[in-house]
């Protein structure tokens, strides 16, 4: 397969991705259904994606910590909506060590009923807190239909928990992680998301209010891509979380959660890739740079070689993941094939030819043909001009996503009629008025496949505020984000 | 209990260490027996400890990468041995999305079995081989008693395994990962280790040969710290992993695999803790430096805090990990006993004399009495001054390690009567023949409760060879590490 190249996007969008993440060795499938084996390649992006994150939330005051895997069944029970939101879909533990347990242990599907009778223990008074948890951790939720990276039985995340004495705080604290996940996804990933509140119907199980980011995929599907939760005092009074005020009354703690998985890679491929494969941003690439040697004689290989040591030596001390791929098993044009399938942004080729003119020829992933594809590049000061040129292609690509969002974006829509020949010609984020029933969004999810991402923060919202809702042509209560969702 | 005081470790040594697990806030209980949950402090130890090792790992040409918490029971039973060791201690699946499960699933205790099968598709030929890899993840086992960090059902840990095409190859990865993990215990850790390799009984369950490090703790007893096995071709052979070798031949890979817990936490504790509380080494210390200000009135608050800013600024800036405690809720007598408990290998004190007189008060927290303690410093040049310092506090730890373990072992045992006066008076090392015999090894486990920590490596060896096994006085065949054990 991957030897004849990978299914067009245009042709099978679904198709690609799965080939794409099999041939850009991001992931494979393993004994277990549903549970993906994260290789080498794409766990070197998840740990790219951990080290930005975690240097971020660490800036914003928060502290790493490890709760176990397991919880008791019946510490799932004591949130009602939360248990009703989750208990479908556990795996649960019922022998261990030989013997049938006396109450089987839930496997985490996310940690609130953990964290929050162990964190009773920890906080006493308003002088504990806020307190301001992550944990990097796996998670099980038994889901029938999965695909590598967007939904799988067990993922990696991250969970943030957090505790505060005021509704306010608490607030504050769930936008706050927002906006990290926001700032993330623009610098890091080069993804351009639209942030807004979800539906009621669409909360996380247990939460007051439900934040998110929605990213727009190339095949103009929406991927929620991160989630902040305000839990209001949901939990504490579930776990009896209480602390003494300032003013010595005893009060539950207001508390939020937050996190991101490594769907974030499933987004990645979808936002950037393209026919030839994944092209990666350069903050999150595991190379950003790989230099393809090409020689005929073995003198000419020595001569190459030797230039391009030097030259990966010089890379390295700018600070910059380079790889000189001096296999002698692959020819320069299957090493091409394979950087260009992993989409690592630049690629420096360089022969014996080059090496008397003093250049290298600079190719870059994101341009796909033209004059700006390939450039001869001297080779005095090459190092020195790669990381102002990767802040470039990085810059460019999050200029490409917001481009593209845009141009999938309508927020002019006459009626259901409209919104169903647009969404089914050419799918992408409808931006429309929602009466605020809870039918209308049934009705739009029946019948074109399409929901409510988020009620879109201010500054997403339309010039023409949308009077009328979309599907029942009633007075609109709200300017809502209707797409197709992964 | 923290305000009382620790029970003194020559009094109640496993008191103590239950007691400074929750007193320097490293770790507590959780709702699921044997089950710890892993506070901000005791994590950021893990974390410094994963960067350290981490490195380490890529430098030797280790890729990370993620296989599933699950495997289906019938995989454990592919290897004999494998199965034999570890089924017993399995937590297993049986439910999940609601249903029976066709098969159950066991939660991975070691990856072995969960990779392997994986494995047989990446390797087709002596090409894709030396395959490299590590992963960081949780694993359970059941285990009866429990203690934190050294015992816990669930724990934390990385898992390497490498697959190659020789047996020599094999046996150089192993012996390479135990030097890796000697070198970090030995330059990170501050202890000084014995290596060598387990004797048959003690053996990894399906290893060919079991390399380990032992750790002498200050009660006198022996901590297994890593291990590294080599596996000959039994997991090849039990899960059909053959290569096509240079020769066109077909053969199976000859695995490795090793890994290190969240024990390493037990035992730095265990290694430099004493009745004042932790005891960290720099490398390893969340904070290196914490700076306490000192002072009555307002304005001498605002003064002291101007210095100590930055001061903690400068630091800093040299790379060192710092804490300005600036509690107003706490006075410095309460903060100087706090981060004593915690093992912050310096302190200092700036107070509003200090700083008319351009100085501070720098104390070190391993030296607990005497004119070495505390000393005042000038101000300038203070923070240049401090790396060195912690450079120096890091050896002399590690030589202290060696110190005690040298002076914790002996060589000379006269007769079995004489090895059990020593390890009931003065537990320790013993360093003493063996006559391969089963039977003497599990004499000493019944009588002495003392078992054969490793055979181990030359260097670590008596230079008067001992001629009798300690036990028997029949010939030795070896001479053997004797010692009591967590």
């Amino acid at each position: 397969m991957a030897k004849q190249g990978l299914t067009p996007q245009g042709e099978d969008f679904s198709a690609w991705y799965n080939e794409i993440v099999q041939a850009a060795e991001l992931a494979s499938h393993s004994q277990v259904r549903g549970c993906m084996v994260v290789r080498p390649y794409g766990y070197r992006i998840w740990e790219l994606i951990q080290a930005g994150l975690d240097r971020m939330f660490k800036d914003t005051g928060h502290e790493n910590a490890y709760f176990p895997l397991f919880l008791p069944k019946s510490a799932l029970d004591r949130e009602a909506d939360h248990v009703e939101g989750f208990a479908p879909e556990t795996a649960v533990v019922t022998h261990a060590g030989g013997r049938e347990l006396e109450e089987p242990l839930v496997v985490r599907p996310t940690s609130e009923a953990i964290i929050w009778p162990i964190l009773a223990d920890w906080i006493q008074s308003y002088r504990d807190l806020p307190v301001l948890l992550n944990q990097w951790a796996n998670v099980v939720r038994w889901e029938l239909r999965t695909r590598p990276f967007l939904r799988t039985t067990e993922f990696l995340w991250q969970e943030g928990h957090t505790a505060h004495a005021t509704d306010e705080e608490a607030e504050e604290e769930a936008r706050r992680m927002l906006g990290v996940y926001r700032t993330f996804m623009d610098e890091h990933m080069g993804l351009a998301v639209v942030t807004g509140e979800k539906t009621p119907d669409e909360r996380f199980a247990g939460a007051k209010r439900t934040y998110a980011t929605e990213a727009l995929m190339k095949d103009g599907k929406a991927l929620q891509a991160g989630t902040s939760h305000h839990l209001g005092q949901n939990f504490a009074r579930a776990f009896d979380v209480q602390f003494q005020t300032e003013h010595g009354e005893h009060d539950y703690v207001w508390s939020t959660s937050w996190g991101v998985s490594t769907r974030l890679i499933g987004a990645l491929i979808m936002t950037h890739g393209d026919d030839q494969g994944l092209v990666l941003p350069p903050r999150l690439a595991p190379f950003q740079v790989v230099i393809v040697p090409i020689w005929k004689s073995d003198e000419e290989r020595a001569r190459v070689m030797d230039t391009a040591c030097r030259l990966e030596l010089e890379l390295g001390e700018m600070g910059v993941r380079v790889k000189l791929d001096g296999r002698e098993t692959h020819n320069p044009g299957a090493k091409f094939y394979e950087w260009e399938r992993k989409g690592v942004p630049l690629r420096i080729e360089i022969g014996p030819r080059d090496i008397e003119a003093g250049q290298a020829v600079l190719v870059r992933r994101l341009v796909l043909e033209g004059q700006d594809r390939k450039a001869a590049t001297g080779l005095d000061g090459l190092s020195e001009s790669v990381p102002a040129l990767l802040d470039e292609i990085q810059s460019s690509m999050l200029e490409a996503s917001r481009a593209r969002r845009e141009a999938s974006s309508r927020r002019d829509f006459g009626s259901y009629e409209d919104l169903r020949s647009w969404i089914e010609e050419s799918p992408g984020f409808a931006f429309a008025g929602w009466c605020g029933g809870v039918e209308c969004a049934r009705r739009g999810k029946e019948d074109l496949k399409v929901t409510i991402r988020v009620i879109p923060d201010e500054e997403f919202r339309s010039d023409d505020v949308p009077t009328r809702c979309v599907v029942c042509d009633q007075p609109s209560t709200t300017e809502a984000l209707w797409a197709r969702a992964y």
